[in-house]
């Protein structure tokens, strides 16, 4: 599988290839790649690849192969829950072979699907969320849900390049989105490639800013949003956005596509909270003058250390809607449309 | 005068010699030394050094030119007010000498006594808030309040080493503090050398935190605290950790030297907002493999730009108690507490 090394952007652009589903676990987990929808599509077909690599004709074997497979790709990212909806999906059309190559067969065309499906989302997101975007308008936004976060042209971002189609003017504050810095590294990246009007801040100045009324509204992106109660896992920092908002209110919204939603969990607490490496926190990387390629430059004092945890989870009371291929529904209001909304396993036979 | 440079910190222990009032004017500005009592005594001294440097014995010429020489030290740090209490202190000091040379000398003895207040503010402050700290206490702090940035040992984190003095276990969260990361770099630091656990997040973290319950009370210092209103001028992100503590029920303590009240401003909005270089947004400072010293390291898009408000202004209905010299106040209960409290234009005569 080819995917753009992100962890390079916005200093180089370059594409990596992962031989195996070991190696695209690896990519997701590493950040290589990750977003919603990439993951999830990366978690589809590497789901593809590992059935395609295995050997042999007994079909039983092979679904206990496919477990592993699936069980390591969803390890590599736990608080999203789009790869586990991709992959359900793809082991869902797999069954309907009756040999192993057919399967084989059947997975990569699941997975194609699943990209397929999440291109269309994201295009979907964008002619809803459009509405949403008043000529002037100065938004927020948190993280990086943009194209690089989707197989199309993202899920936070879809409604603002649907305004700039529709001749319309705003601006677009990035948060940096410590540690990773994806807000300013990736969706910056992408909305200077556009020329949208945008500006970078440090996720401190983001209360300041709503304090003097120079922000209207909000959009983020999510990894997991629960169907039964609107709660929303994104990246952390999200929570606090979303409580600023509320302080001042201003509207706050979560744009997914449908493989975002979790139609399970029954609680925000159930949700597995990513701790990842202290180093993310403790230091940062760039470009640095003199050096090629990107460095890591350690910030902090070295004998401290940090906690970091990747993402946070937010209430559905601090979401003001949850924009969706679908359009618009109050976070609560999920669970009683879920038959329109799921296309895992809740979807209607006939 | 001799400064530390804090910039370098915690990666190289360097001490700078400021020759005269504009080296010195320089070092606030570009924040070789930063924190209110700090930069109070460092404009304080930076006075002594412009009095010292007037050749004559004109009065009217002297008062003139330190009116230039107390300008120029103000607006190297304009949301401050330390730096203006204190140059007003060092003035009206000098107006009871009868001769230039007396004059020169009296401002020098002045800047000595404005440090020596600010060793016993901090003591008072250490001794009145350990009270606040519980055995066991997880406290978060914003930016770097500690000793680097007072004469003695800091404002926000003199509870902290009283406490320890005390005997008591407890657990600092330091928020990183971006753009400069004073957090990760200084408060971490110095709680280091002290041996205070602690451990260090990004600013997107504290919300996620304290959710979870794991944050007990928050401590920060000010660059300005407002008399007439209890409002309060300290790092960008002070304000959204105010918001955040006050969703989740968390006492939000300011902690300041009398010298950081101000008592003539009338309301926040009339607080300067120092605006900074986008290029602490779009970057960071710290150590790269291979390389000596200290590097900037650009994170971000290189076509993209940054807004940099580097201060932000919490108000009084956030701050649970304004913490001083003279104990534990509400913040609207400074202002009929200002005899008591105001040692700068207010003081009582007689």
């Amino acid at each position: 599988m080819c995917l753009i090394e992100q962890r390079l952007l916005p200093h180089c652009f370059q594409i990596v290839a992962t031989p195996d589903f070991r190696a695209t676990a690896r990519a997701i987990r590493q950040m290589v790649v990750r977003g919603a929808g990439a993951i999830g599509a990366a978690a589809a077909y590497g789901l593809a690849q590992g059935a395609r690599a295995f050997r042999g004709a007994n079909l039983d074997k092979f679904s206990a192969h496919l477990q592993i497979v699936r069980q390591t790709l969803q390890d590599a990212r736990p608080t999203a829950v789009d790869p586990v909806n991709a992959m359900d999906a793809v082991l869902r059309a797999t069954r309907a072979g009756r040999t192993v190559p057919e399967q084989q067969a059947l997975a990569l065309a699941a997975a194609e699907e699943f990209a397929n499906q999440d291109v269309r989302h994201c295009a979907a997101i964008g002619r809803h969320g459009e509405k949403l975007i008043r000529p002037g308008a100065r938004i927020l936004t948190h993280c990086n849900a943009g194209w690089l976060a989707f197989v199309d042209i993202g899920s936070a971002t879809a409604p603002l390049y649907a305004a700039q189609r529709a001749g319309k003017k705003f601006h677009v504050y990035c948060d940096e989105t410590r540690p990773r810095c994806q807000g300013a590294t990736l969706t910056a990246w992408e909305l200077a490639g556009q020329k949208i009007s945008h500006q970078i801040i440090s996720d401190n100045a983001a209360g300041h800013l709503m304090r003097l009324g120079e922000i209207d509204l909000v959009i983020v992106g999510a990894d997991r949003v629960l169907g039964r109660t609107g709660e929303a896992a994104n990246k952390i920092g999200t929570y606090t956005t979303a409580v600023l908002a509320r302080r001042h209110g201003i509207a706050f919204y979560v744009a997914i596509p449908l493989s975002t939603i979790d139609w399970k969990l029954r609680s925000g607490p159930a949700i597995p909270i990513e701790e990842r490496d202290p180093a993310e926190v403790l230091g940062a990387w760039g470009a640095v003058r003199g050096l090629a390629g990107v460095s890591y430059v350690r910030i902090a004092n070295p004998s401290s250390g940090a906690r970091n945890p990747a993402f946070d989870v937010t209430p559905p009371e601090l979401i003001t809607g949850i924009l969706t291929p679908e359009g618009l529904f109050k976070p609560r209001d999920l669970w009683k449309n879920r038959f329109r909304l799921g296309p895992f396993p809740l979807r209607r036979r006939g």
